[in-house]
């Protein structure tokens, strides 16, 4: 083995040991200004890599709009849109500011994040938790009017119960939790119906004990009966913790970022810091919720929650989720062939996370840019499907496109190796 | 195709048909003496075919008498045992009064009840709710104070306060939670994880609007989200249901009871009535959930949970549940080549209950008796190990033995077929 060749298998057994020894800690919910480094009452976070707000798609740019009209930075679309294009209004990555956010990923101010603390690594990860209605409003208006009176619900009844609860509990730990939903038929990504229900169970007696108001805890806790995604907020929160833990290991070519903004796909690398690498996202092979939908309707590829295929769950645990295979006409020996493609381009297997349907093998984590572009394997990604009105219409799989990867191990190539010669 | 085989063949059809038709319905919690057909306050029920009391295990022989102090019906235990020698005390199968009960399966007329009705077939199946303190008990005396203790809550606060959610709802179908539950790693005997927090979730509301004690819903609460094996009572419920719909067809040779009273193993077959076959209870291959424990601490094969196996769950299903595999040091290709077993002496797949690890086949159900004793394929049964001192002390997965089929062949054969020419 060559100099660099032991640096970098030492640099992602460091990396990958960072993602075993993490502890994520559901601690609170907080507001976004109250909590995420940076934060300011005029920036908006998106989801997926950095993009010019002219640039984004359809729904994104939408909800940045949105999301300025709502904190109250402008009046009108015509002034907020004014703003956003006089550089007035920071419009940034949630990734950059600790945080994820699911489909467009639009977090202002005022969001109530979910806050998951790991005390072993000394890290925090953040999400927002999920906003807009869902589908059946592709009346632009109509849908703005009701995400951001979901936006005002979440802020003012929903954020403030759920903290109490949760502060109430002393800390909530998320592993665990992922690793039960495992064995509950969920991947943590597309399902998490196990996980929510399993959150509901914990959080019940705590809800009950710290909200005073039967009309606010009823809201609540309808909220949470009804919301069959919710723990994805906290697996998101907690993979963002586990991903910043594997970050800035010098010579590591362990991936600590995957997103997506309807635009482009991009990707961190550990040894690379804080740079990105994009190239165009895909589309998703899925199903739609109603055969009013086609792919005309839909975005490309959007949203932070492959931050769960970055700690090794979603696509890269589909076996334990053979239901899914539903929406993209698989089987569940494709699921199992998919998972063991994913282990030729990983570190290794989160023994935490096992898979019972596949004798509780771990599930393939710690994506390595080499493996990826000497194999041409790409990452597969679970993930809804936002209709470029505003929305989640469908569900499906994707891949991460091949070419970010190239980039990165261009430049990780440039920055350890030096030239060739 | 015999004249005789083809009256079979129509004849399991049918039986079959009222399964699939079947429509189960949790609608009430009620006192065994206001719901079970024929109890009296006299009445202690037990599991499994009869048994005379003198012959029964000792954690089943010592919960009558317990059920006798418990109803007023004797002031100690020499009293008790006295008046039950005397026949002063009706000792009968849960299954002779429409119902079933777990483990010792000790149902006196105080019992809150479970009550699942199917309209579609016209039948009601019942279940008392689990009673006892579980395992770490086995000072004797000590035992029956809490197993006690246990009776009079469920009856006093746990039954009143679930009656009066469950008929607030209007009644709760069964079978879609089942369905549900195959998909949460649940096989609905040894694992009901997903089935339980599916109901909690269900019932938090309705328990919230319909109970007006705070401290009485916390109790509620407090049991339901601690005890997850709590959906299999209205799995078992509903499954007697199901298999009460089965019962009577003439010709059928479907079996239409499996249970055990920890001494024998007992069937009965639709076209035979109600007429039982016996034979010695097999011993449990599986896991103690203590090192404290050992074979020579625990009772054969006890209880009519295996109603579930009756209606094509638990073993049956048991793909759908590989975290089961850990007792009985299995793996997922055992379970689904058992479940393909079971395929081989069973009248057919129950789509309602879809298995999504073996992409999506029904689980197989309506076991004939004929293809038992042909192909000495047994049915598999998942259940847990009772201790000889009382409590549930481990789980694993035994067989029904094959005598019991054999004589059902020779009655039905009797019965039906005539003397040979």
């Amino acid at each position: 083995m060559s100099d660099l060749s032991e640096k970098i298998a030492s640099a992602n057994a460091e990396a990958f040991g960072r993602l075993r020894s993490a502890n994520p800690v559901w601690v609170d919910v907080q507001l976004a200004i109250d909590c995420l480094p940076g934060m300011t009452r005029e920036t908006v976070l998106h989801a997926g890599p950095p993009i010019a707000w002219v640039d984004m798609c359809g729904p994104q740019k939408m909800g940045v709009v949105q999301a300025v009209l709502h904190e109250g930075l402008a009046t009108d679309e015509a002034e907020a849109e004014a703003r956003i294009l006089a550089g007035e209004i920071t419009v940034a990555p949630c990734h950059d500011y600790n945080a994820t956010g699911g489909m467009a990923g639009i977090t202002s101010a005022s969001a109530p994040i979910a806050v998951v603390r790991d005390e072993v690594n000394g890290v925090t990860g953040h999400s927002q938790l999920f906003q807009g209605p869902a589908s059946g409003l592709q009346d632009r208006d109509l849908y703005n009017q009701e995400a951001r009176k979901r936006w005002t619900w979440l802020t003012e009844v929903l954020g403030p119960v759920l903290g109490a609860a949760v502060r109430h509990t002393g800390g909530i730990p998320v592993k665990p939790m992922i690793g039960r939903a495992l064995q509950m038929g969920d991947e943590c990504h597309n399902r998490n119906s196990g996980g929510s229900a399993l959150l509901l169970t914990q959080l019940m007696l705590p809800l009950c004990e710290t909200c005073d108001d039967p009309d606010l805890l009823q809201q609540a806790l309808a909220y949470l009966i009804e919301n069959e995604q919710f723990s994805l907020v906290l697996s998101m929160a907690a993979g963002k913790a586990m991903a910043e833990a594997m970050k800035g290991v010098e010579h590591s070519t362990i991936v600590t970022t995957l997103c997506r903004n309807g635009v482009n796909f991009g990707i961190k690398v550990s040894g690379l810091g804080e740079q990105w690498f994009t190239a165009p996202a895909n589309r998703i092979e899925g199903l739609y919720f109603s055969s009013e939908y086609s792919d005309a309707d839909a975005v490309p590829d959007i949203g932070d929650s492959a931050i769960m295929e970055t700690v090794g769950l979603g696509g890269h645990a589909q076996a334990a989720a053979p239901v899914l295979q539903q929406f993209v006409g698989g089987s569940f020996a494709r699921a199992c062939g998919l998972m063991r493609d994913m282990g030729e381009i990983c570190q290794g297997e989160l023994t935490e996370f096992k898979v019972p349907n596949m004798d509780f093998a771990g599930v393939p984590a710690g994506i390595d840019i080499r493996k990826v572009v000497k194999t041409q394997i790409t990452p597969v990604i679970d993930t809804a499907i936002a209709h470029r009105k505003g929305g989640v219409i469908g569900a499906g799989q994707t891949r991460a496109p091949l070419a970010a990867f190239e980039q990165a191990l261009r430049a990780f190539g440039a920055a350890y190796a030096g030239p060739r010669p």
